[in-house]
């Protein structure tokens, strides 16, 4: 139940945060919903075909189809107010980010897949939508800029397995969430971001 | 037996469009294959690879590598002549969309997928080779230009779905098929588009 | 044992150019991982899914992971001699194409995919973790470069299925992944490469 819930709301959050790049990008209503569909359902698609799930998770419900649709009219419709709200790309994409790392290493970690292995197929589900729409909308992928981006996904996915067998499914869901988001804010605030040799050299 | 016979046209159309694109790219004779091909099959191993049917169509039946080589050789031979031609890259690519658009569509229904699903599989099947050709060559996927593309792929899917209980199937494909390359050619003539934001705001 | 031992050489060997690639792009740390990752094992990752064994090879052997973080670590404390010898990258990454195209075809073959289709594995496995590699690092795919790539991976691996029936496997697969690397090697030091249409016209 909290697992479905959570996996709409990181659509929607996703969806809406694909169509807003794709309005900024003065693409046609046709690539709005292309771009919102590709950041929401594509990085669960590559999950999915890794470990080898197919017909991949949103073919076989539909709910996820209208979930993007109704994400793209409201974002069409609020557009204006979305995109005064500047930040509102960001907070919406830090919100998909942080429920689909931790669905998507407990998805492939229920399939016995070694804990590593687990711990990636999160990130790649919560990075590589955004990936897509980056590749799409022709922008240096966001997962390249200087900010903490994935390494707050991956952070967050390995503290969601170490705490695994020592507090109940639910909370532990919920907090590491938590944990992801506000890592995620926190890093962007203050621009934190990984050292590269650049700094050292 | 029709199936068949349309698919090969299909992929021959397509593998014509990619060989022309790369010819028109100057790319080397490797690199004319390798668009050739991708624009060829990149649709349907892309809808195999979600739906779960691996190894994908093309490795099953060694006719559709030599259906590229020869489209390959044809499209060198009498480049001079198809490149003069200058619609020649349009047609064989609208009539790859159309025939793809209904056959990616049936393989998926036969699946019993949901018909919303199977028609973006229809889509998929149609313009993902197109895609990756155009990333491949640098170029900004046809798919966002302004004229009616993946969408005539959409309106065709949707109508076949929907007359496919009252016509015979033979018919009803061929009929769709051409209307999908009518909508496409008639959008092309006229410069006909979707809205976009620009155009209201 | 020595298919392990290749493919743990070559996997390691393609971790090191893509990591050199990502240093000279200056990306972070994590920049260097992610592109280290792809170069690695995107090609086998491709052939897999194409294939339809999943979850793909790496997933299922924790020593991929660690391979690529080894390679990482020791690109980085060795990026000066590394950059120094402006050839190492090149080194590195025909020695991944040499092996991934004979490993490559011999696990399609296997599956008794007919011997153009697991030729075309071959193939793929060996250039496709470059292909992401240069297009997440935003360049000109090398294989689309001029001097001989693809070519060369094909040419082994098409002489590798030719002599199967005459050689014990093991000889002959290190013959025809030296054979590839002198390929390689010749081409770029002579600067060899396919005929173009610009060189006809």
């Amino acid at each position: 139940m909290l697992i479905i819930s959570l996996d709409y709301i990181g659509t929607f959050a996703f969806a809406i945060s694909g169509a807003l790049a794709a309005i900024d990008k003065k693409l046609d209503l046709f690539g709005i919903l292309v771009i919102a569909f590709v950041t929401a359902l594509g990085g669960g698609t590559l999950r999915d075909i890794l470990i080898g799930q197919q017909p991949v998770g949103w073919m076989l419900n539909i709910d996820y189809l209208y979930l993007v649709l109704s994400a793209c009219v409201v974002t069409y419709i609020y557009r204006a107010r979305l995109m005064a709200w500047r930040k509102a790309l960001f907070v919406f994409d830090a919100a998909g980010l942080a429920v689909f790392s931790i669905l998507g290493f407990e998805k492939a970690f229920d399939l016995s897949l070694s804990a590593p292995v687990a711990i990636l197929m999160g990130v790649i589900s919560a990075v590589f939508g955004g990936v897509i729409r980056d590749i799409l909308c022709n922008e240096i992928p966001l997962i390249f800029r200087r900010e903490i981006y994935a390494t707050a996904c991956f952070a967050g996915t390995v503290l969601h397995f170490a705490l695994r067998d020592y507090l109940p499914l639910t909370l532990l869901t919920l907090m590491t969430i938590l944990f992801i988001l506000t890592v995620r804010v926190i890093s962007v605030k203050y621009s934190l971001h990984l050292p590269t040799l650049a700094d050292r050299d």
